[in-house]
């Protein structure tokens, strides 16, 4: 218990049933093996708290914006690879329970752990750790990537980039998409990896942008 | 205002800001003309305080489901031609004010009166709103169409179902899909409209399925 210990430290966070934490930093595949419960509810719960709390901050601090820049800037903040660089950061990779390979997606645990909290603590605390680790950091919209490189293509080589699904996985209702971004008659392209096609285009378009820009 | 007012008896919750209902219920075709503001931001937060407020339901009254159940549960309560028939009924059709043909989907315009009931009265209001209208009813996930459709189309012509993208449409945040679903060999088809290509896919199926049910 020690390491989730240090975890509620991190976050600023006691839980009064520490169950509903252990349960939030157990993987599938973990679980399986044990017979026991994954954070796969959690994480369904919390990708609902998230997007709530994200779409309800950013609709209040941006009254002059159109609906268009506040989805692109909710996908900014609840994408899969900006929430798998905090589980990074939150140290989850050495707190999750998992069986076999080390590169496990850190962004489902994050979502169990809002989840948790949520349940554990209500609403409150759940909207004060978004708050704290996810909104704090002030993030361009996620559109941005995808006309930027287009902008950028067509300007340097006349031609606009192209996007190609090379891998398609898990379960119908929760899909992972992996997308080749890249530009024809040139060597460059980039791979990026998302919940929906469009989000892997965008974390592809990211990519691609910056080894363009480099 | 005297069609606003019946809404708000209809639905049983009276605004302080009655302007902002009067935003919920303009269609962009209308606000564009006028120069005025469309529903789109209150759609935008309606959808996430929505999506929020289903989740928080069904998982506390689902112990013993997985994510999965969850995730088509949620998916049946929120899906375009639910919230539509929900707008239709609440009389929507008569009350919003929009430009150009009558067949408007009124999802947006439910999810925008959500919107506009969280901003005005709070999310206790909201929710009671989703729970009285939206989530009274018990249905099946809709995952189950999908499903259900294969295995019958299976087991009567040992073909299984075959679906097509038809139509693509709206800005790329925000698109809209047009699916036809067919049996290889059978003349029988049906079209199915969504957020996402699976949600056009499940309506199709389920119409589907209805036309080989009679």
């Amino acid at each position: 218990m020690q390491r989730l210990k240090k975890l509620e430290e991190q976050i600023g966070y006691t839980f009064r049933d520490t169950g509903l934490l252990e349960v939030a930093m157990t993987h599938s595949s973990y679980a399986h093996e044990k017979k026991i419960q994954s954070y796969e509810r959690l994480e369904f719960l919390g990708d609902a708290v998230l997007n709530f709390t994200v779409a309800s901050e950013i609709f209040r601090q941006n009254p002059d914006r159109d609906e268009s820049f506040l989805t692109n800037l909710k996908s900014a903040y609840v994408n899969r690879e900006y929430l798998h660089r905090l589980g990074k950061n939150l140290g989850l990779k050495k707190i999750l329970r998992h069986s076999g390979p080390d590169d496990i997606r850190l962004d489902q645990a994050v979502e169990a752990l809002i989840g948790a909290i949520y349940i554990d603590g209500g609403y409150r605390y759940a909207r004060r750790f978004i708050k704290k680790y996810i909104l704090r950091k002030k993030i361009k919209p996620l559109e941005d990537y995808k006309g930027l490189i287009k902008t950028l293509s067509m300007r340097k080589f006349n031609k606009n980039v192209i996007y190609r699904v090379e891998k398609e996985s898990g379960p119908p209702h929760k899909k992972t998409f992996q997308v080749i971004a890249r530009i024809p008659g040139q060597q460059i392209s980039a791979t990026g990896t998302g919940r929906t096609k469009k989000e892997a285009e965008m974390m592809a378009s990211r990519i691609l942008l910056k080894k363009l820009s480099d």
